[in-house]
């Protein structure tokens, strides 16, 4: 019994590196259990052991992969600090237009997945999810101090550049064009800062 | 053979209802060739001869779902023709929200389709696209006389609503509120309004 922690642990940091580099290369699609068991060396059922479900094993990749997204928000959040509202909304949006980018299959992945009929997303993952649209609610702190205005305004612009990028990256309007992107995600971030800057 | 051309266009609309019925009922994951043969009384073969391929009965049905939402963006558009830049801005974005609530499968298959290794989308499913930002930019037309402002500036405004509900429909951030998810759409078409009358 003594020996069952440590295999599971490393049999768990194996399935997830596994997974990782899995919807890394080859996107959400191509992760099976059956497939990342037998990379990990063991049964399916180990797996469902560890993992309860695909889902878990997923949700576990996709909260790294926010993780990594709210470190480059939170960079261009700081590196930006003595700049005017409408240059950190930039650097905010444009920090997620290259993180998308780069690592577009695992960001592609984060909003690909739905978790199987009936379930819910846990607590701590939503948490994750929070603390993405916190970085940008800092940075409408003194332009909107009422809670309720700004974190409608952070949804929302953060929805609005998501949708920029996700529609571009589809080539849902055509080849994905890095430039023409960056210009849609700068108009709709300016426009909505000059209207910000406006309001009341 | 003087029979096989009326066989073949019957079969062919059997197949597109069922198609239609199966995604409007239970989403685009539950398209399968097999299943649409037998609910239309024939062989795969047959499915493969009259639509080449999956990708080809699922595009014909996302057709059809991107003509029924221009359908109702026209109409707002054609509601809204003496009201200013910001109220038609808005009242197509809000047709647009109704739209992807009441139709939320069929809508979200436009989006969750992606055709198979190596295959483009038809020009005449891209014309359909076009089609849909085409009656934004005409709204914008006054405001924007050039071209390229104008075709990117509607193409930013229509990602941003998208990205808004598609995110919130996903309860992506938990459950779906659709006064929530109407606010931020409003702030984000205001905003972007009072920065587009702004700006130069």
């Amino acid at each position: 019994m003594s020996d069952q922690a440590p295999y599971r642990e490393k049999t768990k940091t194996a399935m997830l590196a596994i997974a990782e580099r899995i919807i890394a290369e080859e996107g959400l699609p191509a992760i099976q259990a059956r497939r990342i068991a037998r990379e990990a060396d063991c049964a399916v059922g180990t797996l469902y052991n560890i993992f309860t479900s695909l889902d878990d094993l997923i949700i576990a990749v996709n909260a790294r992969t926010l993780t990594a997204l709210g470190d480059k928000l939170a960079e261009a959040r700081d590196a930006s600090k003595d700049a005017d509202l409408a240059a950190r909304l930039m650097a905010l949006a444009l920090a997620y237009l290259r993180f998308a980018t780069v690592h577009q299959k695992p960001w592609r992945a984060v909003f690909e997945h739905h978790m199987s009929e009936g379930r819910e997303v846990p607590a701590w993952y939503r948490e994750a999810q929070d603390h993405l649209f916190a970085l940008v609610e800092q940075v409408l702190a003194d332009r909107l101090p009422d809670q309720l205005a700004r974190r409608r305004a952070a949804r929302a612009l953060f929805s609005a550049v998501h949708g920029i990028v996700a529609i571009s990256l589809d080539h849902k309007l055509g080849q994905f064009d890095a430039a023409e992107t960056e210009a849609q995600v700068r108009f709709i971030v300016g426009a909505a800062s000059r209207g910000l800057a406006q309001a009341d």
